[in-house]
């Protein structure tokens, strides 16, 4: 079973989403046959390189809020950070183009390091001081993933890099219906929104394994069998 | 969509089911959304290479008839494949083993000419006077296909070319409950089993496309929407 999850490194609850749906797969029992692929997904697409700024200031404009409103919607977004047992910084955080880092995590991916390079990621943008939006950063947590110092340079250095991954994992979340993120799809079959609790992602694992069985169309008809006989 | 077709080219339904279930295709109006995989799968596993023989003693041997009734099974066999614009030659066909066309359309399927080679497989043992069993036949079909002459002669001469992928694609079929040839399965969520009239196929294709939607599992929840909002 493949489950498909469709996030964004600057989207606080994917970064909890994440972990809930984690919690949700620890105990099930046949994780084993599960499957599981990041995909991207950028919440401010159009966002210049280098266009970077405090997460507060950017929460008050957005929302026509004050800066102390601002701060306490981070604080509930920690709040339910701490309650799944993940570290969240509230202030201090900024924001910018998550482009470079979905195109360092397609190379990941290809190197079999994603989850471990998204999680680092997280970690960094969400629970530490340092910045996602910085290159030094970015090369020293994919090497932190066990990526190749130079191959994830070469990558920064090239904007054409893995850039059509990225453009082809948001063309297919809109096809999908995704509206946000988190998106997790579950064998192309079920879709969950959102960063829902550990119990409903325990189910949607259960319901997308049991209807993994495949549905028959038509009556048995002319075959060949296993046994080397053709009806006839 | 995805169609995955297991299948043999000793299978004479296989070759009638595969003009079928393509009659379907030419009349879906999603066709150009729909991608065709061919798998393997052997009817006659355990058979040694070079052990080749005539159809019609094979058939008389199997179902303990005369040669003359399994001669009209498979004239019967003949007036489907008649029925459905196909060739077929009643006479002078031979069984042996077909692990070997299996792993060369493993290859085709490496260089995008797996279908094309499929094809001309299926004509060349059921519609011509060329010997699938035959290694030289063999390397002819594969060049029709499109394929580089020295790369088909090495995969024959290399009994292991492909064929991980060949016990692959034979496993899943099991897995999948199938239990006999042409085996199709639509999207790996509806499955179809033996030469299905078009109609069928057609109510498959239909029925797999309506059911590309994803099922929501639990309401929405907190998320990050595509205009970078983050619900708290």
């Amino acid at each position: 079973m493949r489950v498909e999850i469709w996030s964004d490194i600057a989207c606080p609850w994917c970064y909890i989403g994440k972990a809930r749906f984690e919690e949700a797969l620890a105990g099930f029992a046949h994780r084993d046959g599960v499957e599981v692929v990041h995909r991207s997904f950028e919440l401010d697409p159009g966002r210049a390189k280098g266009d970077v700024a405090p997460v507060i200031d950017m929460l008050a404009a957005k929302y026509g809020r004050t800066r102390e409103e601002a701060q306490g919607m981070e604080e509930y977004v920690a709040s339910q950070a701490h309650a799944q047992g993940l570290d969240y910084r509230v202030e201090g955080r900024t924001h910018g183009s998550t482009f470079d880092i979905h195109r360092l995590l397609h190379l990941a991916k290809a190197r079999g390091r994603q989850d471990a390079l998204l999680d680092l990621a997280y970690r960094a943008n969400f629970a530490e001081d340092r910045s996602v939006y910085d290159d030094g950063t970015l090369v020293r947590l994919a090497v932190e993933a066990g990526l190749d110092e130079d191959e994830a340079r070469d990558v920064l250095a090239d904007a054409t890099a893995y850039a059509d991954d990225v453009r082809a994992d948001e063309r297919e979340a809109a096809e999908l219906g995704a509206t946000g993120v988190p998106f997790f799809v579950l064998d192309r079959r079920y879709g969950v929104s959102g960063a829902q609790s550990a119990e409903v992602f325990a189910q949607a694992l259960e319901q997308a394994w049991q209807g993994r069985a495949l549905q028959p169309v038509g009556a048995d008809s002319a075959a060949c069998d296993v046994d080397g006989t053709c009806e006839v």
